[in-house]
């Protein structure tokens, strides 16, 4: 499908791209389309309405889900669809008390799942290997994080707004007995899908610039210190602009990073991901 | 943005349905918008034409793909852009030979990135926990692979195609050899990116029945072995009419995840990733 001639972004290129990235970092110009202008455009959004999703929106954001590649076409992962208000609680609960997972009408669970592929194989009575390893847990992670992104991306193109919580991974196991998950199967994030509130429409986030992420046939940039300096200063004017604790980046990685109480029980995580049914060799 | 209205699709979403599932196997009818069209057409592509891609579309790619939510803005992935024929070899050697990474114009290598935030820590004289538990590892992960997926949907939207390659993890250490990586930093997958050629355009491949991977509120649904069984037929016959060998999903899964030597090596993975720097604790 190419769509360069017939679709008119609603967004120009330069808008968008300086809303990512700021007006004095802009990256070489490129083709645009509309389909660029909604990938671009993604905020996570962490305010909901109540109000419910239009018939169907669940089945075709999982339809654009399975149509993301799957490593060797294993499709080693699975979703939960969550609208019960207790399990919503229990997994706000879960994830420190947010308080959109609550708020917004639907909330998916993706899970890394080798558990089809092990029913599969007991069902035929052969045995399965490489869901023993790190690279099978791994495989089912990534396949999971591809499926939801393309869900994103279609509940953004619905006009519904998303934000992924990575805060389930502080308690897998009372995730696991909530939705009672087997043996390999567990929740890697949640999604929380809905329409923003008018207060939780967010700005556009900065990120580092190209440079600082993208090189070319070999790792590694000798300018790194100066785009660091530069996004400091950048995220530190959005954080302010947006009423959020003025920090910079430099200072937000190492309050996130630095310390053993930051991870919020997930330095337990290499235990509890063996104890579910990944033993990770 | 919504785009509900006044985007009309090129594909039909019943049509665009029955090639992900059957026609025996539609999901509950829902929305639809040329968005969602290219997210469904998707297909992996496993052969390119040599032409060059047209100035500025690899940035495109990399704008898409930092618009991705990234854990806690943490930004853990980083992308080598490969067009050096020599380091192509390489790669395609690592991958077991396959022949497009060669053939592509542009190969990305998507890293699991925690370096960058080493490198920030330990210029400010802190130090960090996170990267040294699994937890730090996963997300970075994840990261890689949510920015991933939002540059192959941007490069599909421009009428490119691409094929992920998760064979670079037969040996990270090559890999990271080759592209120059520091400690802490690992190409989880790669990804082709070309115009395919007419031998390569392949058909949109079957998934499971949506039953089979959506669960609501709590996992499972006691009609796994019939929808396995459907699905089994279904691959059967499109592996059969794409001139493949005619095996069943069941047979697919227990040839790839039954033997060690189907691992091609990722069964030291465990140990590979430790001494790349990721401890996994």
């Amino acid at each position: 499908m190419n769509d360069q001639a017939p679709i008119t972004a609603t967004t120009s290129k330069t808008e968008a791209l300086a809303r990512r990235y700021g007006a004095d970092a802009l990256p070489a110009a490129g083709p645009w389309n509309q389909h660029l202008d909604l990938l671009l455009s993604h905020r996570s959004v962490r305010g909901y309405r109540p109000d419910a999703l239009p018939a169907g929106t669940l089945e075709t954001l999982v339809a654009a889900a399975q149509s993301a590649a799957t490593s060797s076409n294993m499709q080693t992962w699975s979703v939960v669809a969550v609208t019960d208000p207790a399990t919503k609680a229990v997994m706000a609960k879960v994830a420190n008390n947010q308080k959109h997972i609550e708020q917004c009408p639907l909330f998916l669970v993706w899970l890394a799942d080798l558990s089809r592929n092990r029913r599969l194989a007991a069902a035929e009575g052969a045995e399965l290997v490489t869901p023993d390893y790190l690279e099978g847990f791994l495989v089912a992670a990534i396949d999971a994080a591809l499926a939801a992104q393309n869900a994103v991306v279609a509940a953004e193109s619905l006009g519904l707004s998303t934000v992924y919580i990575g805060a389930l991974r502080n308690d897998p196991l009372k995730v696991a007995e909530v939705l009672g998950l087997p043996a390999g199967a567990m929740g890697v994030f949640g999604l929380c899908v809905g329409y923003a509130t008018p207060e939780a429409e967010a700005e556009v986030k900065p990120r580092l610039a190209q440079d600082a992420v993208l090189f070319r046939e070999k790792y590694g940039n000798p300018d790194e210190p100066a785009l660091r300096a530069a996004y400091d200063a950048k995220l530190a004017a959005f954080s302010r602009q947006n009423e959020m604790a003025e920090t910079t980046w430099t200072g937000r990685v190492i309050n996130r990073f630095g310390t053993l109480a930051a991870m919020n029980g997930r330095d337990r995580l290499a235990e509890i991901v063996r104890a579910m049914g990944f033993p990770l060799r």
